[in-house]
């Protein structure tokens, strides 16, 4: 681990920061909180694979969004972010000032959330801009949100809306930190996953990790208004996209029906100040099915970004 | 995080493993060890500038060496390693099986190190590889070694010898992890830090972080084979090879002179089972002094490898 990096952040944390040794040592100490367990996850963004610095996607942007994602994470366990480690690769030419704005992305979503930046390791290199971020939270032992729980009879419950993220969410990343350790306080959740490659998609996989059958109501998915231009813009319905595009960062929640009808019953008001929907419900059997109006159903394809090789 | 990337290797794990979620969720959760303070270090290679793929470094070393300057990083802390993750970006053409043998050096050093493979991201991208680990450890509240602690009147030790790195141990790294936790446990320490950069490096940082003067006796410095073949080969005196070539990964220290006597009294038995010599003090002043044989002294010149950008 390198001195360099966020060091200058670090040094500006309030006295009753978590670090028992200064910035700058081999390595950060955390005081881990009492009766917890430690939740740990990490992420990595490479430049013209994930972003393309330009105009419109700054380095600052970058940075809020690489440490977004490892929250978003986080959030999807049901877990109170603590602390997050950054590494970077940084173009040789000009990439002390790229790392600089990175930092200040990175250090206004840690300061929002109450993330102690634990240090980091900065490299240049003769490449792409490449970012790596580790976030590590806490949850009650026993409490953490998995993605295999979800039962026969649930109701499953997303947050906000959905589709055309790369119209501008896919970087201004809101992870639902406050409304996850909200809802892990108050309700009960069965499962849980962040939509991070597309809604159908992570859904597919929660139901695949617990062995049931997803039923959507396809009038009931929310769309976001940015999913009705991409579909303007860029062809196919509004529907496909908030089921397919992915990078909304919104929570996927199984829950008991009391729960989930509590959950929706107490949108609207902090720190659940956005649409709460149910969407559909966990059935006996495997994939996904949509539901019409009419009660037809069919079956769902998943679809979202899947990360592939060339064999 | 992904789900895919060390998978099977964490679903290879004893059932004791310390990993309250199955692989693949978002984040790994895990049981902290109780009255202990988490440690946390990430450091990031990237191909083409830590290193060149090819017949003299396989994938696989490059996933030992991954793993290993952060396991590094925390023995400097006197740390006990706990688990890990680790990201990856992956060359497009060929990145799957080039992953797989990046997993099998991660795996062999975690398994001999007791160290749990939490999770990871994968990633696949028109770029070389890069690899980025965070290791997490803990320490007994307090008992962290730091770089500032050196004081006047302190013995400078070190593990093993320096120099000639680039023959071969700069990918076959061996940190120095049960040596750190037995000395942590025996022995005081004042300071340490571990030698990544290059020896007078290293230990003049180590150096201005306590504000001290580091008196090196430079025919104490232990020289390791490889520095006298690099300087038959390439030139310098071996001895410069050992303050300057880094990637050693050896521990430097500052103990009080009881405590350096009783440890170097006890190297040559395991856990310790390796050279450990005194080679020089700390004083009161700034930089770094050589100690001639005669007693002589003259400024030394911190020479390693310093990252740098264009401006």
């Amino acid at each position: 681990m390198e001195t360099d990096f966020i060091a200058w952040l670090v040094s500006r944390l309030p006295a009753d920061q978590r670090l028992e040794v200064p910035p700058g040592d081999d390595a950060a100490v955390l005081r881990p909180p009492a009766h917890r367990r430690t939740v740990v996850t990490v992420d990595m963004l490479m430049e013209g694979t994930d972003f393309v610095l330009g105009p419109d996607c700054s380095a600052r942007a970058i940075g809020h969004k690489a440490l977004a994602v490892s929250l978003s994470d986080l959030a999807a366990m049901g877990a109170r972010p603590e602390a997050a480690v950054v590494a970077v690769a940084l173009p040789r030419h000009g990439g002390d000032t790229l790392g600089r704005e990175i930092e200040v992305g990175i250090e206004a979503l840690a300061a929002e959330h109450g993330v102690t930046l634990a240090g980091g390791d900065t490299n240049a290199w003769d490449g792409p801009l490449v970012i790596s971020t580790t976030a590590i939270g806490s949850v009650r032992p026993g409490a953490a949100w998995r993605r295999d729980g979800a039962r026969a009879g649930d109701v499953l419950v997303v947050t906000g809306a959905f589709g055309g993220s790369l119209l501008g969410r896919h970087l201004a990343v809101v992870p639902r930190v406050r409304e996850a350790i909200f809802i892990a306080e108050h309700f009960a959740v069965h499962a849980a996953i962040d939509c991070s490659d597309g809604l159908s998609l992570d859904l597919s996989r929660m139901m695949a990790a617990s062995g049931t059958c997803g039923v959507v109501r396809l009038a009931d998915v929310p769309i976001h208004a940015d999913a009705r231009r991409r579909a303007a813009r860029d062809g196919g319905t509004a529907l496909d996209h908030a089921l397919g595009d992915g990078e909304d960062f919104e929570l996927i929640l199984a829950m008991p029906p009391e729960a989930a009808s509590a959950l929706v019953a107490a949108a609207g008001t902090a720190p659940l100040d956005l649409p709460i929907t149910m969407i559909g419900t966990v059935a006996a059997g495997t994939g996904l099915v949509a539901e019409a109006p009419d009660g037809g159903r069919s079956p769902l394809e998943p679809r979202g970004y899947v990360h592939a090789f060339d064999s």
